[in-house]
């Protein structure tokens, strides 16, 4: 695919602070001249957002991890040629918080079986990585405080105790090791203006690497 | 998987009979003292059912010929570990009204590029196909006339013209020469009881050889 923009992931523990670093990072980019979109997976796209809502409502367990894992795809077939790859070939900065990491990561956690199968799916019907993953690391236990201090509409992926959020910082903090070219891991126990400033710099230097 | 039931799809384009065909062969073998599960896709169980409706639904544009195929897949996935699988394991014979090779079909004749990708998505999420599929071969012209005959509530699959029936009925007659193994070709021109003793004796031989 050729793409002249630039696209960037957003990943970590719920708690973690992305979306606000999402924000801050699209308000930056912004006052620098960049053309930025916004979006977030699961969804992302009209398309997607069904997929989504059919996958998230009802009984956790009314799909299998292998049903879940092709509908999830489908998702994000669906918004990445609908919404990603236009906006990158029209040289817009493409900002998502989770990608196919996400997937790696929960069903990593649920059936670390599967992880061949993902990556195989991923490989024949996906196909595109991030230019840039920035990981929000942070204490289990800090993260889950701040979650709590939410009110989330959809529970599925929040309603989890330490325990799980541990592994969960472990499954991607493995993934920034395996994918190490793309990963930039920020240390999220900072206060707010440090995390952004971390962020920004991986991203100046991302686009620099770009051009 | 090791099954001890007997998995028969049937195929055909619109119009074939290919309902009343199923029908009469599920009476003829529960007369036989078999146990006889009837079902169909896209659908066939409560979230494949889903699946199908999110697809079929809509604008026909909505989705991208990847992104159904992904979909399709994750209804026949649901469909499988749901009910054939669970059925073939109790020893029940599952008669299932167009299967995988409906799929590969349709696929083949709007996007025939994506042969190698339908295909491959099959082996890894799938992997299962028919012990016996009946292709119900008819004319399309008389087929047309007879499907016309019905009033089907989804037309999406049903509205096309006689040109695209023949070009149906080629990609049928093609995929049961690449799996000439698992497919018996019935000639649709005759009556029908013609057609369901053609079908009986099919069945019937992959019963014994089932053994």
């Amino acid at each position: 695919m050729s793409r002249s923009g630039l696209f960037i992931s957003f990943e970590g523990i719920d708690g973690s602070g992305k979306s606000t670093q999402v924000a801050r990072l699209s308000e930056y980019l912004k006052t620098q001249g960049h053309d930025v979109v916004l979006t977030r997976e699961p969804g992302g796209s009209k398309g997607a957002e069904e997929i989504r809502a059919l996958v998230l409502q009802g009984d956790p367990d009314r799909w299998s991890a292998e049903t879940e894992t092709l509908l999830f795809t489908a998702a994000r077939r669906d918004h990445l040629e609908r919404l990603i790859t236009p906006a990158l070939a029209a040289g817009k900065i493409v900002i998502c918080d989770r990608f196919a990491d996400s997937t790696r990561m929960y069903q990593g956690l649920s059936r670390g079986d599967l992880r061949g199968v993902v990556d195989k799916l991923h490989d024949l019907m996906i196909g595109v990585e991030p230019d840039l993953t920035i990981l929000i690391d942070m204490d289990p236990v800090e993260g889950l405080k701040r979650a709590k201090g939410r009110q989330g509409a959809e529970e599925r992926f929040e309603d989890f105790g330490t325990s799980l959020q541990e592994a969960m910082r472990e499954g991607f903090l493995a993934l920034a090791k395996e994918f190490g070219q793309r990963f930039r891991v920020i240390n999220g126990a900072q206060d707010m203006d440090g995390v952004a400033a971390d962020i920004r710099a991986a991203v100046d230097h991302a686009l620099a690497a770009h051009r």
